[in-house]
């Protein structure tokens, strides 16, 4: 009896992800998933604020609690609109689209909507975005690609962040990214610290390939 | 229709949780919780390898996919047995009872749960456990107690890992401890490093004393 409820869950979630996919047309929509405090939140504020006289963008929050991320984002000067799980372990298409209600949406060149903190859920739900960007932390150790495979197989870009940390830590990068590549053959893995700024222009690189591809392909 | 079905599935699991801790009556047992890659497994290891000659110790190991920490518990020289969740974010008690036919429960005196890394989910289902163990580490970020406090709210020691590396990360060891603290107010709290063996005694203690509780009174 579970397995049917679940499926009804998810072809409900699919249907309204259909929908959002509809209303971000010509608007690259970015789905950032990671395990908690892997930086997805620092990693949004330097590219909002690194990018911002360049890309008119907006932020979709996804947190159990607090509104914490979305004023941190909103400090960028970028739209922001928090959803509030309410414990709830992952965000759906439905919450998107009444966040989405929130957000003037014209104009728009990127949304990223900013998940909640768990590398297992959340790359279940379709959100109607163009791509899943999975954020790995060198802290968490090399072996996740391998340990969580469903997120770095879904993903189109993996962000391995906090790589000013590697003197530190144990963490092989190339084993790191060989797991992953397997999953995910040609998978871009960008290397950055969103503390130091290191390494994200080639990350930003690819944000405008993808902004441009949404806008003249409508996908990436 | 989705609430209903939920409660049958909790429901389900907290009568098996109850038949769990029927079978380990006398048996300390513990249910460690966080993020991926907090150091649950590198907490356990050590904490097997320095206790060794004063408990007799067994691991259930909760992964989605791969027997890579059950190994590494295994080479210890401890029990381990591995839950292949196939993707599932979380333990229930059904996958507990299951691994326990594969362990040697006579004579233990601790059995660790190794739960799925997620800070969300295994939260909600009682393993039949005497406590479950918050472990966070410092690259996560000291807002985490704040964001899933469920977690902090129901534990009954929080490990806060990796201060070794609190030299290299923004980290307020007082702001982390104050929401856990506001959530759960008598809260041990040990701050550790896994890899160094800093601060590991006073876990050693709390488990000592934990053990003889569960002997002497049958709960904590």
């Amino acid at each position: 009896m579970e397995i049917p409820v679940v499926r009804n869950v998810l072809e409900a979630n699919d249907k309204l992800a259909m929908v959002v996919h509809e209303r971000v047309r010509g608007i690259l929509t970015l789905n950032l998933i990671s395990s908690p405090g892997a930086g997805k939140t620092s990693l949004l504020e330097r590219t909002l604020t690194d990018l911002a006289s360049e890309f008119r963008m907006a932020v979709i929050e996804g947190d159990l609690q607090t509104d914490n991320d979305a004023r941190r984002v909103a400090a960028t000067g970028c739209q922001a609109v928090q959803i509030d799980t309410d414990g709830g372990c992952h965000l759906d298409s439905n919450m998107v689209l009444k966040a989405m209600e929130h957000l003037d949406m014209s104009n728009l060149d990127i949304l990223f909507i900013e998940n909640v903190g768990n590398l297992v859920c959340p790359t279940e739900f379709d959100l109607g975005e163009d791509a899943k960007i999975g954020i790995l932390s060198v802290t968490e150790g090399d072996d996740k690609p391998e340990k969580y495979p469903l997120l770095f197989n879904l993903s189109k870009a993996m962000i391995l962040n906090k790589v000013d940390l590697l003197p530190y830590v144990r963490f092989d990068v190339e084993r790191a990214s060989q797991f992953a590549r397997r999953l995910n053959k040609d998978l871009p893995i960008f290397q950055v610290s969103a503390t130091s700024g290191e390494g994200m222009d080639a990350w930003y690189d690819w944000l405008r390939n993808a902004v441009r591809a949404k806008k003249e392909k409508g996908s990436l």
